[in-house]
């Protein structure tokens, strides 16, 4: 199944390869990659957790797990089995310099001396440093290696310069992979080729007629078990600082000099920097913070918070900021950011709401034009605009819709983000990775609302789960002369 | 069922009563007003033709036509013979100054006298002026009086302008609405909204942005019982003068100061007045001319257009002509005007293609930017925009299209262009209508083609029946660089 699309041959050597990202993500990304004829024969991927584990014993959890994540019409059992003898498993515990180090390096030795490496570190972040002091005490990293980290990088400036200057101590920034899936979204890639592709939404790409740009990523999943862990994130570390700063930048930046990965990440990096500061004084006017309180969801009733949890908690589940940046492009369009848990439905999305006309033709303002571009699910794009009501005898307007699907021309799945990604790193393409300048910007910016929102010199907001979050978003939003899309009358 | 939008009380009278546009479009068109609600009880239909007909003979020929063409879902028994009630019919020659009058007189003297009266000429146009006549000399032109002229206004210059002034000896040019049925076509109309209640879309409606306007009105019918009338007129003068010409003024005009029937007619009529002469020397580059020779439509064979007439000809099934407007706005963008008979399918539409972006960030040029508007059928409107293409591992792209409708928010039909245009008469609404320096501007712009058609100036080429027109025409738009939308890639 050669494909001009196949990589050179690889050893994916993944840390934390019993964990649920593996299991849920990592396999299943890679077998649909070998599926579509990307992976090539030669390549193996060597699983390595400090459970101890039998090859044997991984390769079944591994194919439980394809079975499980894999969706339906992707599953081949003789596929699956040819993927497997490519699976290896070494019981390791990374942090460990004295460990079965020994066993990996047999492993790898299989492998010609210069066959890319990819060490995916899906661990603790505070782990990162540590395996990567012993893979390279132990000669592991060469010249064709790289490294993928796994998120969170740190949970407030310090904690990610910390963990940025561990792992580079071994690796060079050309090595290493941020990974952030959003920017592995078929659909977040879109706005590159939305915005620069096309001269009628390049056109109009400015604060000369955009009026705000909104970034939405709602999920209608609460914590659930997962609470203990949640409640040392919280919303704006998990959601915003990461993926949707990283949407902002992509619909923000200026065009790149080319789509490399270096003059890609300068664009994006320079919105991080002209985002307006918000000192922690104006952190109450310009964010909303929240938890959500028992409620209902499609009819069930579902409990808050607090009460998953089973204790007091300063920790938001939904965050809102409004974001300024200063540049001529975008001087007074604000953009507003948020995400919520235990949501109405589950929606991420870019809603750019563009200036009304100043037209009198037709009576009444014409209500203004809207693009929205879904990034999951549904993945699509609509643009609101106004035509003819033609059930009037006068020359009134209605909103007239257009849309349109992201989905492959040729009929097939979107792929998730993980796969593109996952090979990305073979392939030595960092584009749609995370630059240590970006992960450092963006803390930057977040840090005085993290700090004021711990101080408590904003308030906590309540919403009812299954709603849209709380009232005083709308209020905040509508300080700015704007609402939410899903208020939109349209 | 009062309404809104309902119209004064009037007296229609049609002349040519007993014809086929009467009865297959004027008295649907009532009716279907009558449904919606916009005609009140007081109002009137008088038919009057030449045929010796008792009201009762008119009124059943007129149940048949309702019967027939209107939609199965608009037939309402009971509200066939309250419409049926309002139809009156006085047998008589307009064109004599001493025939029937006075019954006339008579059924128009039951309402009081100021009354709103349309008199609608759906005759033969070289008949307006006697009727004109005819209805002053007989006292019949009112204050309240105003007359609608169908179509063709003229088949040059001189007759045109013949036409305009017989009739205006006897009635203002603000009493004299000329019909175009196109104008009357919601999605036409919708040009209007489009282009100026969406800064999307005004934004880019330029030279900046534009490179070409394509104008399209194919037919699969040929011209079956019609040829003898139809080889005294053609394509061009069917077609293009009028409807196509109109459509054009659309597309091009400068915003209009307001939406009065001034304001929308002056900056239509300065479209028409800046379209480049096309002097007879250079008919043969700058048109394609073209009959249907016998083809296939649905696997049917069919004849060709001499077969069908029975003798040669000199007339044209297909017309093309490549305009220019000389306004700073439209400097070196070519509008491609076309119509045709027995074409591969039924459409009207407006292809606007963009300028192709000039960025080098995708490797190849993306594909132009297009936005389609569908005047008929499926009426609606589409955006053909560059979006990623998510099988591809590199930054490539693929057509995204989006796609809407024009159909009114309530899920009705979208009303007929004669329901709006025959009730814009009685409000004395004549923004839709074309005022007489649009129709002679119009034929003094298509005159020289038809003059160096007509000394065979230019090839007559020829087009199978079923296909998309001649090979000349392709070539003919190739020359400056653009393709017809049929035979775009996507």
């Amino acid at each position: 199944m050669a494909n001009s699309q196949q990589t050179a041959p690889f050893d994916y050597v993944i840390f934390g390869a019993t964990g649920d990202l593996t299991m849920r993500k990592l396999l299943p990304a890679l077998y649909n990659q070998l599926r579509v004829g990307h992976v090539p024969e030669e390549a193996r991927i060597i699983g390595t957790a400090r459970s101890s584990l039998s090859r044997e014993e991984y390769i079944n959890r591994a194919r439980e797990a394809l079975e499980r994540f894999l969706p339906a019409q992707h599953q081949d059992n003789a596929l699956i089995e040819r993927f497997l003898k490519k699976v290896h498993y070494v019981t390791l515990d990374g942090t460990k310099t004295d460990h079965n180090w020994d066993e990996l390096k047999a492993v790898l030795a299989q492998s010609p001396e210069d066959r890319i490496r990819v060490y995916y570190f899906s661990t603790a972040p505070q782990l990162f440093e540590a395996i990567s002091e012993n893979l390279n005490k132990h000669g592991f990293i060469t010249a064709h290696s790289r490294v993928v980290l796994e998120k969170p990088i740190g949970t407030d400036s310090a904690s990610a310069r910390a963990i940025n200057e561990g792992v580079s101590r071994f690796f060079s920034e050309g090595q290493i992979f941020r990974i952030d899936h959003y920017l592995g979204k078929e659909t977040v890639q879109d706005i590159i080729a939305l915005r620069f592709a096309n001269p009628m939404i390049n056109a109009v790409w400015s604060n000369e007629y955009i009026q705000s740009i909104q970034i939405t990523a709602a999920e209608t999943v609460g914590v659930e078990g997962r609470a203990a862990y949640y409640d040392t994130s919280g919303a704006l570390r998990d959601m915003i600082q990461n993926h949707l700063l990283q949407v902002l930048s992509l619909c923000a930046m200026e065009a790149p000099a080319d789509l490399s990965a270096d003059s890609v990440r300068d664009a994006k990096v320079n919105v991080l920097k002209a985002l307006r500061p918000i000192p922690e004084e104006k952190v109450a006017s310009e964010t909303v913070r929240a938890q959500y309180v028992k409620g209902a969801l499609n009819g069930v009733d579902v409990p808050g918070y607090l009460e998953e949890l089973g204790d007091t908690s300063n920790t938001e589940t939904y965050a809102a900021m409004r974001a300024y940046i200063d540049t001529p492009r975008w001087k007074d369009v604000p953009f507003y950011i948020r995400t919520a848990k235990r949501s109405t439905q589950k929606v991420s999305e870019v809603v750019v709401t563009f200036k009304k006309s100043a037209t009198a033709l037709f009576g009444a303002t014409p209500a203004a034009n809207r693009l929205v571009i879904r990034l999951q699910p549904d993945e699509g794009f609509g643009l609101a605009l106004n035509i003819k009501n033609p059930s009037s005898a006068n020359f009134s307007l209605q909103n007239g819709s257009l849309s349109g699907k992201f989905a492959p021309a040729d009929g097939s799945l979107i792929p998730d983000s993980y796969e593109r990604l996952m090979l990305d790193a073979v392939r030595d393409y960092p584009v749609l990775f995370i630059r240590r300048d970006e992960v450092e910007a963006a803390w930057a910016w977040v840090e005085p609302t993290l700090n004021a929102w711990a101080a408590n010199k904003a308030p906590m907001a309540t919403y009812a789960a299954g709603s849209h979050g709380p009232d005083a978003a709308r209020q905040f939003i509508a300080s700015t002369g704007d609402e939410w899309h899903e208020d939109m009358a349209d």
